[in-house]
C-alpha cells in the first residue's frame, strides 16, 4: 500500500476485467500468474466472489535454516489468498492492495505435508478498506497457518 | 511454531555453534545460507547480538500482479530479519522458531528502489518466548515495510 | 503471558473446575467476573467448549474523543472472548494466557448500534500454545471489529 | 476506522486546534480528556509532534480472573498512544482513527509494578494512512507490552 502507487501499477487486464474474471481466467491458464507467484509454484484452484483457494508445496527449495518452510513460504500463499479474495469482490480498473498482514502459524511446513490447500475469505468490504481471513491446512484439514489482513484500494 | 518440531529440524551448525556464531560464519560465506533465502537472492550484511541486517532489492521476478512486490517478499525479508535477531542471543543447541508475525506495508517496493536493508532488533527476550521488530529501508532511510514477531523457544 | 506469573496467578476456582465449569459458573452467576469484565459491563451469554459469546453495550462512558467507543472498549471484549474461548477446552489448574492479540476495527461502535455480541472461537489448541478468532457483530450481524490471538500455558 | 463515520465524531475543540495544541491543552487540563481515558485512570505526561507519553497503574479494578491486569487494560494504553502520536502531527480539523492494532504482551502488569508509561511514536505518516509503535514499561524501562497500529485519516 502506499500513498504513491506507481501509475502503471494496475495489471493492464484488470483495467477491463473485474477481479473475478481476472483470477478465473488465471486459473484457467488464460492468464499467466504474477511472477513471484509461480517462484513459489502457487496455483489458483478455485474462485468465486469474496473466496479463492490457493495450492502449494513447501518443497526444500522454500526451507529456512531449520530443516522445515520459511515462514516467508506460508506468507506468500496467505498474503496471495487474502488479497485475491477482496479483489474478486471488485469491478473493473478497481484494486485493492495489503496495508497490513498478520500471520500465526501453527505448525512446521515441510514437503511432507504433501500438498497445502490455503483458502482466503472476505470478512469485510468497505469502499475505502477491507479485511480478509486465510488458512493453510492439508489434506486431512489440518491447520498449518492462518491469517488476517487490512487492504485499501489503490 | 509447533508442539511437535521433527527432531532433525535443528541445523547442525546449530548445535555446536551459538546464534550469534552461525549468522556471521553465514555473513562471512563459511555457511551457506537456507535455500528460501537463496531463492529470494537476501544477504546477511551485519550481524551482532540482539541486531541483524540482510539486504536484498524487489526485482521483478518477485512483483505480484500489480506491477510492485508481492506482499511475501517483504514479508520473507522481515521474518528472515526478526528471526535471526533473536536467535542471535541464544547458545548452541537453542533455538527460536516464528509463533506469529505482523506486517505493516507503508510503500509500494518496486526494483527502481534498489538495495534494501532489513533491520530486525530484539525487543523482549524470555526462557520460553522472545519479541522482535524490523524496518525495510531504502539507501536514504525511507521506510517500506515494518513488522513485529513474537517466536517460541523450539 | 510472561516468564514468571505471579504463584497466585491462577483464580482459585480455576484449581478445582476446568475452563468450561469455570466459565459457566461465571454465565450462571454462580462465579463473580474479573474486575475489568463488570468496569466495562460485559457478560457471558453462551459457553461450550472452545467457543464463548460476550455481550456488552459501547456506552458512552467508553467513547474516545472522537464521538465513539475507545479502540480499548473493543479490545477488552475480543481479548475476553479470546482468551477464555480458549480456557473452556481446559482442564482443572490448567491455564493459558494472552501472548498477543490483533484487532481489525472495521465499523465506528456507539451506544445507538445497541448490545453487542462477540464470540470467540478456538482455532488451534496445541500443548504450549493456541489460537482463536473473535467479532464483534450487532443484532444484525453486521461486523464492527474482529481479532485473532495467541495464548500460552501460565 | 469505517466508511460512515458519524458527521458529529469529530470534537468540537479539534475542528479549531491542532492536534499537537489538543492533546497539550489535555495534558495542563485546559481540556477534559475523554470518557475512557478517565475510566481507565490514565494521564498524558509529555506530547511533542509525532510523539506522546501516557502513565496509568495497574490496579485491581482492571484485573482479569488471573490476578494480573486484564489485556484490555494495557490496550486501552497502548492505542490511546498509539492514535494520540499520529494526530500530534495533523492539522486542525484533520483526525486519524484506528483501523487495526497489534498488540504483544511479553510479562503480567500488577499494581506492583507501579506507575507505567506507555510512549507512543509515530513510524509513517501518509495522506491516508499511518502507523506508530508503542511500548508500555515501568519505572526502570522494563517492558510490559508493545504494539503497532495502522490509522485511517476520517
Amino acid at each position: 500500500m502506499t500513498d504513491h502507487t506507481p501509475t502503471d501499477s494496475l495489471a493492464p487486464s484488470r483495467r477491463t476485467l473485474s477481479g473475478l474474471e481476472y483470477f478465473r481466467a488465471m486459473a484457467d491458464g488464460t492468464l499467466t500468474p504474477p511472477a513471484m507467484v509461480s517462484v513459489l509454484g502457487l496455483t489458483i484452484a478455485e474462485v468465486e466472489e469474496g473466496r479463492i483457494v490457493f495450492t502449494g508445496t513447501a518443497t526444500e527449495q522454500f526451507y529456512n535454516g531449520l530443516g522445515v518452510a520459511h515462514g516467508g513460504f506460508a506468507a506468500t500463499l496467505l498474503d496471495s489468498a487474502l488479497g485475491c479474495a477482496i479483489n474478486t469482490t471488485q469491478p473493473a480498473g478497481r484494486v485493492f492492495t495489503t496495508l497490513e498482514l498478520k500471520i500465526n502459524y501453527t505448525r512446521p511446513l515441510t514437503r511432507e505435508v504433501g500438498e497445502l490447500r490455503c483458502e482466503g475469505r472476505v470478512i469485510h468490504v468497505g469502499s475505502r478498506t477491507a479485511t480478509a481471513e486465510a488458512r493453510i491446512v492439508d489434506a486431512r484439514g489440518k491447520i498449518y497457518a492462518h491469517a488476517t489482513t487490512t487492504c485499501i484500494v489503490v
